[in-house]
């Protein structure tokens, strides 16, 4: 009855090119501070059992079967052969990818092509200041070579994102830091740095963050879950208030990206202030069966114009499945309802499952 | 199965005397910090989707017909004539009204009339202690004449509202401000104002609310979402915690208003404290076809005698007509709901349904 | 369809040994701060209703007759019959009992015999400390006589427990206290305390965890609701994030008791941390008609072999049963609703029950 034709997946990254046995496949099923528990394993969660239940049938075989079964499956077939059939299972017809991850991981034009579709770059803002950083061998070379790395993938990326909230919490100042303050941060991190420390000074991150808004492309801000071992509270969204506030009328859209626990703030974000939106989509892999009411939260307070699909997929191409076979069927079942409860009218029911699988993304980020 | 016969609405506004076009009638939806942003509009939005339900059979056209059509027919009406039928369809029997908003809109007597219904003041703290500066020449003065004025308004009205978590957060020191304190704070503020400018000192927002407890008259406390572009978290009614022991026993109920999203900690609170009351109707209107889910989350730890039905509307009798229906059937839903589960019996809940929708307000507000 | 053949309270006390009268009976019904706001009753919350539901037939009554029937009958068959009658119609087969309560408690083996289940002790750390002090003369006897104590009960044990997080807050420091540290507080601690003052120095609070962790034994942890009149924020779980950190790979299992309203995140911290186990049931109590609802935000994110059913009953074996039929009929309704949609196997939905009702206690606790 509702099930828009096609997907905008707004946030995500490549598939791990390698073979993968039993544990390392786990592994890439949930993010965690060590191995699972002596007598558990991460198959059994939500994600685990998403993935059991949607993955099987695209690779010829029944749903819910055990894990060995299908990692057998999949290893016959090999990784790119299962890849594919998994991606274009999945109804997605874009990918935004954000770039910025390390590890083997396919770019965006291999992500297209195996799964059929377009694909976008995303460009992460951090990882694009160490590189220059790398590459840099002064303060001020630095912050020039950023500014101007930072205009350039404007030119051919969708869009930034940051994952400052990860790194150092969404607590940051929320005006633009001074040009002095931003060189004695610069100096310090650049003497500090060994090779391949991260970005994590707040003045730094706070910069980029203001330099990425300059360029008037949407930018992406990891919010809730994402960094596993730290505080889930300091990337409450509602942190980025003041933020929020100190951007507004600069022409820059932001997207608060995740979100979960925290789902019902972003949502509020997106419905009081123009420049802001919501993901409902990353937690929906996360949450599996329980899908349907996660993305029901969002849809309290977020405008139905405000809200994008995403998988928040990494490493395995089942993620992007299950997020996208999850998604459709819970906007089927909560639109759905609502229209045969008579709360909601059928053609609208339609008109807003199309804004949030495609039609949203399109219009934020351009896409044809 | 479920349908209380009356309903009280204890808490909302008087609607807008003027003729509204099809912006400015949208603009009256939602609490926001600018206009929509370009694409959206704020008819898509759950509010704007259960207006689109409710309103227009009651000026005899179809459910779910287009806005500009639902506006037609207003202004054909009328502004007064649509008034009069949308709020003589609401089902409410009697409005507690905070009459401390600006703006052209009804007084009680006028939303009483309009509604064929009884109503009642509710004096907002911040604003008449506003009024009594204007006309008070020194600090000694304002401070006499507040307390008068305070003492004056419980005589007429049913309850006291206060906005001090909007203006400033509810984080405020519980214990009442010491005399010296209180006139330090309000000779600086009065020097300092210009006119319309509104009371933020938090020793005399603490000072308005103590004097309001001593008056032994239901205080009304603003908390969860109210002020758009505030944090908030700010609100979150957990804050209140060291306050509401501090009132207790003294005789003054504590009501809390709105709480989304924070409506379980008010619920907790609610169940914790004798004083201390839980709205459950505010929310309802902003989150439209997932009320029944919002009330079920206040119905978790609230006892079923401390709750109390509200519209929170102002400005548009749409918004009083759609938290009434939204509330009457999300109550038939969640409690018919567990009495066909067994959970409950019949007897019980239509014994509940009325305490919430008018039994509860009715014996802590004194209405006949 | 799902029904767990066995359950392990993994978390409750013993029951009154005494005749109750309505009100006193009433009281038991929730942790409040006063006796019921005039008008309403404690019966008329989720708990009250839940009792009327299931108790009444275990004793021969009609479901939701009249409290006052309810009592009188429960009188005729007198306290230890009624006890008996109802502890065997929970369905419990293991109680693990803190016996740490003041009060006219059974222990564990008369909890053991009226319940025709096995009962083991969990030691509540704070009461521990606080009887070692009564017979300790000196600081250093008092150190040393806790240690020991420390170490004999994790010999007959199966856990211990701490509220830490009621008595301060779970915002303490997440190393373990300096030797130098410890002495001081101790030193102050027992030269300031009169005869039943509790421990609340977070610095000896502090020093019973990690003296806990190093006895291997799992470590229960009160968060969420637990303390009536005290901030619920301040027993959020995600403020133990970082002692869960410090003891990460120690070997010694942390345990979320509670956790509601903030059991989203205590699933969050069982999913990132392999030591890391939730509770899912002492909510369940409180929450009543809500309690499939509850469960099924629990099982969004916790892996499913880390999650522990408890019924936090006390005083009355009404609320071991009521905790026991709302969990197993919670778990009906939410596995069997995912078994209904397709998201879950039949054979998955039955072994994830049998984990959470018994399985995974068993393992954890070491339980036969």
């Amino acid at each position: 009855m509702i099930d828009p034709p096609s997907l905008v997946d707004q946030y995500c990254h490549g598939v791990l090119r390698t073979e993968l046995g039993l544990g390392t496949f786990e592994a890439q099923l949930a993010r965690t501070e060590g191995p699972p528990a002596p007598g558990t394993t991460l198959f059994d969660t939500q994600t685990g059992f998403a993935v059991r239940r949607w993955c099987p049938p695209l690779l010829g075989l029944e749903p819910h079967c055990p894990p060995a079964r299908y990692l057998a499956r999949r290893r016959e077939l090999g990784t790119a052969e299962a890849g594919r059939r998994l991606l274009r299972g999945s109804g997605i017809t874009a990918y935004l990818v954000d770039t910025g991850l390390p590890g083997d991981l396919t770019d965006p034009g291999e992500l297209a092509r195996a799964g059929q579709a377009e694909a976008h770059e995303i460009v992460r803002l951090e990882q694009l200041a160490e590189q220059v950083a790398d590459t840099s061998g002064t303060v001020e070379s630095f912050l020039a070579n950023l500014a101007e790395s930072v205009h350039g993938a404007a030119a051919h990326a969708v869009a930034f994102t940051s994952v400052a909230g990860l790194r150092h919490g969404l607590a940051l100042a929320p005006e633009p830091p001074g040009a002095g303050e931003v060189r004695g941060a610069a100096g310090r991190w650049m003497a500090a740095r060994g090779a391949g420390d991260r970005l994590t000074d707040p003045v730094l991150l706070r910069h980029l963050l203001w330099i990425a808004v300059a360029s008037g492309l949407p930018l992406q801000l990891h919010a809730g879950l994402g960094a596993p071992g730290a505080r889930v509270d300091r990337t409450d969204p509602v942190l980025l208030t003041d933020f929020v506030r100190a951007t507004a009328g600069l022409g820059t859209d932001l997207v608060l990206l995740h979100g979960y626990p925290y789902h019902r703030h972003a949502a509020h974000l997106a419905g009081v202030f123009p420049h802001v939106y919501a993901d409902c989509g990353a937690a929906l892999v996360r949450t599996g069966a329980r899908a349907a009411t996660v993305l029901a939260e969002v849809l309290e307070l977020a405008p139905f114009g405000k809200i994008f699909f995403s998988s928040g997929a990494r490493g395995l191409p089942e993620l992007h499945v299950v997020a996208a076979h999850l998604f459709r069927e819970a906007l089927a079942r909560v639109l759905g309802g609502w229209v045969s409860e008579g709360a909601w009218s059928l053609d609208d029911a339609r008109r807003v499952a199309t804004m949030i699988a495609s039609g949203n993304a399109a219009r934020v980020y351009g896409l044809s």
